[in-house]
């Protein structure tokens, strides 16, 4: 439970107030207890301030540098750039405050892994990673069913990942590093396993796709145990968001489908509603998530996926990228031993 | 949005910390933007230290009135025995406070009414009632689906409300009054229209109902447009929590179920989870209620269902319990205009 | 198993070729084992010969009695206007053939009750009654599942009865006749006792109906142990056919719905089709009732719905027919004993 | 429609009375038009003589060639051991007889191009192999919905093959051979081209396998087009038999699940039941497979898979084996070019 000063709420400053920035914002003002919005940045000042429009003491800061070190900023929440964040997080660390980065925590794994040997050196935990499914009620039903024993032990899953649509001309590359990183890191989550190596395939393209991207791929992973998944990762499926997944037990499986409130029935059918993003799918899990981190930044802890698993993702979608160049050939995914610092949680 | 002063949350006051109060306790401090519990009270002081175990700055009163007199209490929760929600009320009315009301508003309508008087010598609504299902996803969305012409002009409702078990000896009465109440109130939301006549239908009996309920009822409310809907009540359901309706209209039907997040196959058998009871099943219309009432507070606003609402479920609740003494013969429910303060929402 | 000598099918005459009775020949002449369709007639001759096309050894017949006394005309199945069941079902029981007569067995109840009492006299039973639900795999999962005690005993069952459309100024006595009576045979038989009276309520007209008819009806039923079954009659719910029903016992319910094959995801829904009417969804079972016949009338054993209970559905029509003038009052289901020749099954 | 003399049926000679078998013979008796069991024959005459008790006309062999070339045998059904395929069925395109051979049509890939140059030179398709999914109603769907446009271009497919238990050691072999089979044959139908290269995957072994099966599998296939297939292959998943797949295409996905029937809510659970094993799952494929080959066969046509069917499915299989000892390595699927006799459909 939150254990904070009467009248005193975590004072959040909030980096990049894009489409999940402004989200957030949002998702902080309206219906996280315990936090405010106390400041914003953006490289494009304008949407920054319509972010906080509303949002009685927030500011609009020129500086991101500066919101880390502002005296009304108690945690900061970075979602700009996956090329800022690096330098972006090291400054929170180096502050002593909470951040919450929006994945991926780098765009390459030594930029993960200078931030986790900073937290070393700090001493402490002060980053967390938007892993936000990590917070979903489905998600998470899945991973203490298997807990309870209920299908046994895991031998295999079997992951689906679908967007309406990506970015014209988005590479391949960022359906590993942008879509599939999900996977890798929900992965890891629900088994307590680490990911040991990443095949790619690529079967036929979707004529629909604008631009030169390759979409769909087919990625299996393999895992220290020898559990195989396989995970179909399709950014331009026109029809919906729609993020699946079953895992089979030696005794049964889990089928994690997208959960249905409202059956239509009208002109010969029976019909519900598929997602249109990431953000109304997981829009309960965006607002755990956010909740979890303010609870545990006012309690002096970090909460949901950490440095290192931020670190971990980057490797294993490093893997990825290296992997679509070798269609069916197996990449390893190679890590140094887990810091102390991060081994109870 | 949320406007508040930085650093300035809604100090509410709880009054009744039993299950429901205790809940709306923790959701307040743990999930709710912009408010937190400043003082509660209850009969059993015990009771109420636990409730606030962990909460900074939340004290414990001994005495109702001086909690809604407080000066560190915004605005107050009624979450006390029935028969105190009155007194309460319209002491918060007095002292231009928002107050959100448990339902039932008052056990006879004569007490609710009498909060409707008095909001309308004050000249403003202050009272919010616990109708949570108006925030439920899914009854919204059967709303906004009606709304939209997806199914046509409504003609029909069919419903149902299960409970596991209900205390031992609950008179029938208390079917009417504490379960068939929910169903009135969204019946009216849904469609925008008012209960006209209940019917109370005895069918044969559950032989595991401890004590002399008699138990399920089947109602049937005949609406001002003609429609009929029919509830089944059934509170010794064994079985698990389990709320469901279908609205028929002219073009087809939604069916609202409580929503599946994974399918466990195990054993020959394919399986979800029923929910325990109304606090899980709705643990989100719940915390959006809050929040709404909280959001509403801090802008002068009343949100949710209101004291004339409130009043209405008591009119249409004591038409069912008079029509449980004669099954099969429809009892009026008979309702002055609606007071000029109600006409804008 | 059949029993019926190498090479000797049942020769099956058909009386009425309209769209029931074309259906039942081309299933016997293509997924029946054991019979084939020797004989048919029609009051429109042209009719007659379409459906016997393709069927060899097949002959058309100008006259119904003669096809009931033909050589060649081993079984008889009447599927002509319902005033006509009667005297044709009669002449079958006195030639001693079997007979599978369309619901209903008689318009009014007099002429099923002299159906029964011409069977009584022959001291056999070879007359069978359409009641095909009583052969669809899901009532009959239903009827089993109950009887395995899986629900307990049986309170309330809530029933839904939709067609796309009727013919234009049907009667609104033809929805308790031509549809609710199914509903009224089903119940009977899943429950295995008496409905003993039967109140109909009018619920708010569609608008969509051409003609005078009233629709949707909601009839409510009482049995003789005091369970109550509510049935939604709705013939012109454009959007499909749709039936659907729910048991409730004292440990649990039972839930039939038209099962689901294929979902299919497009266009930001998730799909799946309704029936078009009562062939398609209940393709399956007209198969195993003429199966079943076919297999039973070879080996001399009379099987599914019998002239009792076809004269007990009429009698429970009718008094449906007497509540529809006098909606909300109760009007009584009364039978007289059941003779012994139908005591065994 | 079936076309066939008036009481005279197609006599079915049945080679093999094991599980199958004795379920074949059993559908012909009591479900299947136009058709009746003349002879049996097996290894063990007393479960011969088993699987004809009760019906009239059949007769016990003890020489499957002698059933072949009986008179009073118009068609064969070979259920006999894999290894006796050849032979038999080669008999029957030699007597003019046709044939419904259970698959897989022999168990390598040279037997199957015997029969096929056997039927070549006959100059007629006498040879039918039991690929009964291309009969299941929900694969009907899934290709009728793919042909007509419902998710445009296929790019992906998901399979499911699960049995409950397999018998004592197994080898992995029988895997790709008895089960996965059934996946090339039905993928090869859905998409109306070429399977084209296999691989296989190792996952983790299940603990519960008993004897030294290595269980389950995953199976990569590749196609003409360019389309990826997943199948997993799990012959010991202990809790029921479950075969699904999902059909991505550029505009959406199609996804075949068992069909649920009837749901039953108890005990906090809402369950509904997984079959048993494929005769329960596909009884309905078994039935409209034997009726349609019947229909066919008394029309001179052969239906279903072919010879050439057959034999491209033991050479995918045989592709499938090889690729067992070199796990992530595609082996190819190399076809000789159709002959003429199978280019009509
Ligand atoms: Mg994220
Ligand atoms: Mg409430
Ligand atoms: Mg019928
Ligand atoms: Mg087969």
């Amino acid at each position: 439970m939150a254990e904070r000063e009467p009248g005193r709420e975590l004072r959040v400053g909030v980096v990049g107030t894009g489409i999940m920035g402004a989200d957030h914002v949002r998702t902080i003002a309206t219906s996280v207890a315990g936090a405010r919005v106390s400041a914003v940045t953006d490289l494009d000042a304008e949407r920054a301030r319509a972010a906080i429009a509303g949002i009685d003491g927030a500011r609009v800061l020129s500086d991101p540098f500066g919101l880390v070190a502002d005296d009304e900023v108690d945690a900061v929440l970075v979602a700009s750039a996956d090329a800022t964040h690096e330098e972006l997080v090291l400054a929170c660390v180096q502050a002593g405050k909470p951040v919450l980065c929006e994945k991926p925590l780098t765009p390459a794994p030594e930029g993960s892994l200078r931030i986790v040997e900073a937290e070393e050196k700090a001493g402490r935990r002060l980053v967390s990673v938007g892993f936000m499914r990590r917070y979903d009620p489905g998600y998470v039903d899945v991973k203490e069913s298997l807990r309870e024993g209920v299908v046994g032990a895991p031998l295999l899953l079997h992951c689906v990942h679908r967007n309406a649509s990506s970015r014209p001309n988005t590479p391949s590359s960022g359906l590993i590093t942008g879509s599939a990183v999900h996977e890798f890191d929900v992965i890891r989550w629900l088994l307590d396993e680490e990911i040991t190596q990443v095949t790619v395939f690529r079967p036929r393209p979707s004529s629909l796709v604008v631009g030169d991207t390759t979409d769909p791929l087919l990625v299996l992973l393999g895992t220290a145990s020898g559990l195989l998944a396989d995970v179909e990762v399709f950014v331009n499926a026109q029809y919906g968001y729609d993020v699946r997944c079953e895992l089979v037990g030696e005794l049964g499986s889990l089928y994690l489908d997208e959960p249905v409130q409202v059956r239509r029935r009208a002109e010969r059918t029976r019909t519900s509603t598929v997602s249109l993003d990431w953000r109304d799918r997981f829009a309960e899990a965006y607002r755990r998530e956010l909740q979890d981190w303010v609870t545990g930044a006012a309690a002096g802890e970090q909460r949901g996926a950490d440095a290192w698993d931020g670190y971990v993702a980057t490797v294993a979608a490093a893997a990825g990228v290296a992997a679509l160049d070798k269609p069916g050939i197996p990449v390893p995914v190679e890590l140094p031993p887990r810091p102390e610092l991060y081994a109870t949680r």
